[in-house]
C-alpha cells in the first residue's frame, strides 16, 4: 500500500531558490483519505527548530518577522516570494478559504451581493478622483503594449508598493481584502446601513472569538463624515488607541490629535480615564457621504422624481491580515493557535508507532476516520497522522504545535474489553478516555466551515 | 414594508462612465430573503432589448462580441472595465464560485492540495527559464519603487497583454485559471498521475454535461513529451480539430501540421476518415518531463539514496473561459442556458401581479421560499420574483431568459380546494401543476453547489 518517495527541493519551482526549511516530503500513494504523509509540506517530519528558522529567515527576509510569521515559516504554512509577497501553502490556504466563507456568509446575511473587479484598472478612474496622484508611489503603475496607463487596483486583491514591507502577511505588497459599498438615498438611511454593517462585523469577530475593539477614527484620505477602525489588541500593533477605563469608548490617537474635541467631549460624559494601548487594524468602515458619488454621478431617482447624489458607505476587512494577526495574538512562541473555527483541520487521529500493534491500530484509525468523514460537516476535516516512525508522544507534541483542535490517539487501551481512545481537546487543554461512540457523538456537535 | 428607491447610474463608481444598460435598480428594504427587487442589477425591470445592447456595446467595446457576451451584458451579468477586463456582477459571480467549488472538489478527490501564489512575481523566475523573453510582450511587466523588475504572473489569476482582446471573457487580458502540478520520481509514475488528472477533468466536464473532447496536442512553448487539449466544440472556436469519424480519436490541426506522422500512424490503425471541426480550448494538460525540474533543481531522493530530477506534469483549466464558453454553446440568441448545476439560483418563485389576489399570493410565496431555504442544499438558491408591476406571463419569459432551472408560479390555482402551483422545469421544457408537498419533495432531490 505504501510507496514512499522522498522529495527534495520540491518548492524550488515556486520559490526560485532551495527552501531550506522544507526540503523533504514523503508521499504515500493510494491512501484513501487525508494523511499527514500526503500533506504538502511540513507535516511529515518534525518541524525545523527555532534556530533553523531564525537562521534561514535572516537570509531570506530583509524585513522584520514577527512571531506568527516565524511560526508560519517553521510549520510550512507560507513561503516567501518577492519582497512583501508570499505563497500560501495548503494548510494556510484552507484556513483562509474558511475565513472567506465566514465573511461571505456574514455579508449574505445582511443582503450584500458579491461582485469581482479586475486587478488591472485603467488610470482614468483613479485620475478622476485625484487618487492617482494622492496615492502616489503606493499605487503600482504599469503601461500595456499600447503604452496606456494602468494600475493594479487597490480594491479586491490589493496591491500596495510598501516602502518597507514587514511582518509578512501583516504588511505586504499584495494582500486580500473584502470590500463592501452601500448606496442610500438619504444620510439617515445611509446611517442605518452603516450601523447594520458595523454590527455584522462585530458579530463575526465575536463568532471567531477575537478581542477586536471598535475605535472611532479619522476618515483620513478617504473622506466622509464618520469612520471606525476595528483593532485587534496586540503588542506588535502599530496603531495607538485611547480607551476609556470606565465606559470602554475607544478613539484612535490620530483622531485625538487631529480633533482634540473628540477626546474632550467624550470625557465630559464619562468619569473614566483614557489609557493607551496598541492594536492591529483589521477592518475599517467609512460613512463617505457624497464625495465619490458626486464625482462619478451615482444618483438616486426618488419616488417624487427628485434626483439626489447617493450617500455612500465603504467597508473593508483585511482578510489575510485578520488571519495572520489572529494567529499572532493567539499563539505562543512554539504553538500555533488559530481562531478555532478556522483551523485547517479540526481533527487529527494518531495511530501507533511501528511495532507489534501497528497494523491493528492503523486499521482502527482508518475506520474511525472514515466514519467521521462521512458526516457532511466533517468533510475533509479529519486527517490521520501516519508518521509511524515517530512515537505517539512526539507526534502529539507536533500536532499540538500545529493547533489541530481535537486529537484522537489510538493507543493501547483500544485493545481492552471496552476499547477506549485518548481524546484531547487542545484548545481547552483537556484529556480524557472516550469510547468510539462518545467520540463520534462529541465531534458531531462541533462547528465547522466546509471548504 | 416596501420602501422603493430607484438608483440611477449606480455602476458609475465602478465603470468610469454611465452604464446605459443598467441605469435603474429598485431596492426593497426589510425583505427577509432574496428577492429580485434586491438583486443588483438587471432583475428589476425587463432586460434591455437586443438593439439597445448592440448599440451600447458598439460604443463600449472596440473588439468583437460573441453571443454569450452580448447576453451577459444584456442580462447584467458583466460590465466592461478596461479593454479586455470585466467586472463580474452578482449572478455571474455566484455561478463562477459554484464552478470553483466543483473544481476544488474534483481536485480534492484526487488528493491535490491547494496553494495560492501572488500575482506580483519577481522577474528572476521568468528569466531563469528564458520565459521572460519567450513570452515577450504578452507578459505584463512593471517596476516597483526600487526600480526592480516584476511581472504579473501568468499563474493563478492570469494576465496576458492580448494584442486584440475579444469575445469578452473568452479572450481577455485578465482571467482566472485553476492550475495543478504533479511531481513524480519516475516517468512511469508521472504517467499514472497524468492519466489520473486527465480522467478527473473528463469526469468533471461530464458532471457539467459539457461536450468536451480530449484532443492530442502539440506541447508548444511549454515543452514536454505529451499534451492534450480539452476542446468544447463550438462554431466560434478558434482551434481546428481533426476527429476520426470511426474511432473518435482527435488531434489538433497544429499537431497534424508539425508532426504529420501523428495523423498518419493513427489512420493506419483505424479505417475512419478525418473530419474538421472547431473548438474552444477549455483546459490543457502537459506531461512536462524534467524541463523545469532541471532548471529549478526539483529533485527526488529515492529509497536507494539515488537523486533524480522530478518528472513533472502541469494542468490548467480556464475557469472563467469554461463558464463563458459553456454559456456560448448552450444558449440561444435570447435565452441564457447555464450548465444546470452552475445556474446562479436554481429556483425562482413568481407571485401574482398587483391586484386583488396580490397580498395572499405573496404571502404563500414567502412561506414556500422559507420552507425551501431551510433545506441546507438550497441555501440561497431560492429567489422570489416580486416585480409585481409586471404580469406573471412577462416575468415568466424574463426568468426563462435568465435560465433559472426551476420556476414556481403562485397563480390562481392555489386558491382551489387542493392548492396547486404551476411548476416549470425550464431545462426540460416541462410544465405541470403540483401540490406544495410535491414541489418540496421534487426540489429536495436536485443537485446543487452551496456557495
Amino acid at each position: 500500500m505504501v510507496d514512499i518517495i522522498k522529495v527534495k527541493g520540491l518548492y524550488s519551482m515556486c520559490v526560485r531558490r532551495h527552501a531550506p526549511l522544507l526540503t523533504t516530503i514523503e508521499r504515500y500513494y493510494h491512501a484513501k483519505h487525508l494523511r499527514t504523509s500526503r500533506m504538502f509540506p511540513g507535516l511529515v517530519s518534525s518541524p525545523p527548530t527555532r534556530q533553523q528558522v531564525d537562521k534561514s529567515s535572516r537570509s531570506q527576509f530583509p524585513e522584520t518577522l514577527c512571531k506568527s510569521q516565524k511560526l508560519m515559516l517553521q510549520m510550512g504554512l507560507i513561503q516567501g516570494a518577492a519582497a512583501g509577497t508570499f505563497y500560501t501553502l495548503p494548510l494556510l490556504t484552507r484556513s483562509l478559504e474558511k475565513l472567506k466563507r465566514v465573511i461571505d456568509r456574514t455579508m449574505q446575511n445582511i443582503g450584500a451581493q458579491k461582485v469581482t473587479t479586475p486587478c488591472l484598472a485603467p488610470a482614468s478612474i483613479w485620475k478622476a478622483s485625484d487618487r492617482w496622484d494622492v496615492m502616489g508611489s503606493e499605487l503600482l503603475k504599469l503601461k500595456d503594449r499600447q503604452e496606456k496607463d494602468l494600475c493594479l487596483a487597490p480594491i479586491g486583491r490589493k496591491f500596495r508598493d510598501e516602502m518597507r514591507p514587514k511582518n509578512g502577511l501583516l504588511r505586504g505588497r499584495e494582500f486580500e481584502m473584502k470590500d463592501l459599498y452601500t448606496f442610500d438615498a438619504s444620510l439617515k438611511e445611509a446611517e442605518v446601513s452603516y450601523n447594520e454593517v458595523c454590527e455584522a462585523y462585530l458579530q463575526m469577530f465575536k463568532e471567531l472569538h477575537l478581542d477586536i475593539v471598535k475605535v472611532e477614527a479619522d476618515s483620513g484620505a478617504m473622506g466622509g463624515s464618520k469612520s471606525h477602525e476595528y483593532q485587534l489588541i496586540s503588542e506588535i500593533g502599530e496603531d495607538t488607541i485611547l480607551r476609556c477605563t470606565k465606559c470602554g469608548t475607544s478613539i484612535s490617537q490620530e483622531l485625538a490629535d487631529s480633533h482634540p474635541e473628540s477626546k474632550k467631549c467624550l470625557q465630559e460624559n464619562c468619569p473614566g480615564n483614557w489609557t493607551e494601548t496598541t492594536g492591529i487594524e483589521i477592518a475599517h468602515t467609512f460613512l463617505l457621504g457624497t464625495k465619490y458619488s458626486k464625482i462619478f454621478k451615482a444618483q438616486a431617482l426618488l419616488a417624487n422624481n427628485k434626483v439626489v447624489d447617493m450617500q455612500m458607505g465603504c467597508y473593508g476587512i483585511g482578510v489575510s491580515r485578520l488571519l495572520a494577526s489572529a494567529i499572532e495574538v493567539l499563539s505562543t512562541e512554539e504553538y500555533i493557535r488559530w481562531p478555532q473555527l478556522l483551523a485547517p483541520h479540526q481533527v487529527c487521529i494518531i495511530s501507533q508507532q511501528t511495532g507489534h500493534f501497528f497494523e491493528e491500530s492503523l486499521s482502527i484509525a482508518e475506520s474511525l476516520q472514515e466514519e467521521l468523514l462521512s458526516k457532511s460537516h466533517l468533510h475533509n476535516e479529519v486527517i490521520l497522522d501516519d508518521r509511524h516512525k515517530l512515537s505517539i508522544g512526539k507526534r502529539l507534541i507536533i500536532c499540538e504545535q500545529f493547533g489541530f483542535p481535537y486529537l484522537i490517539i489510538v493507543g493501547k487501551k483500544v485493545q481492552e474489553a471496552t476499547p477506549l481512545f485518548e481524546f484531547v481537546d487542545v484548545y481547552k487543554g483537556e484529556k480524557q478516555f472516550l469510547s468510539r461512540e462518545q467520540i463520534v457523538s462529541r465531534l458531531s456537535q462541533i462547528d465547522t466551515v466546509v471548504v
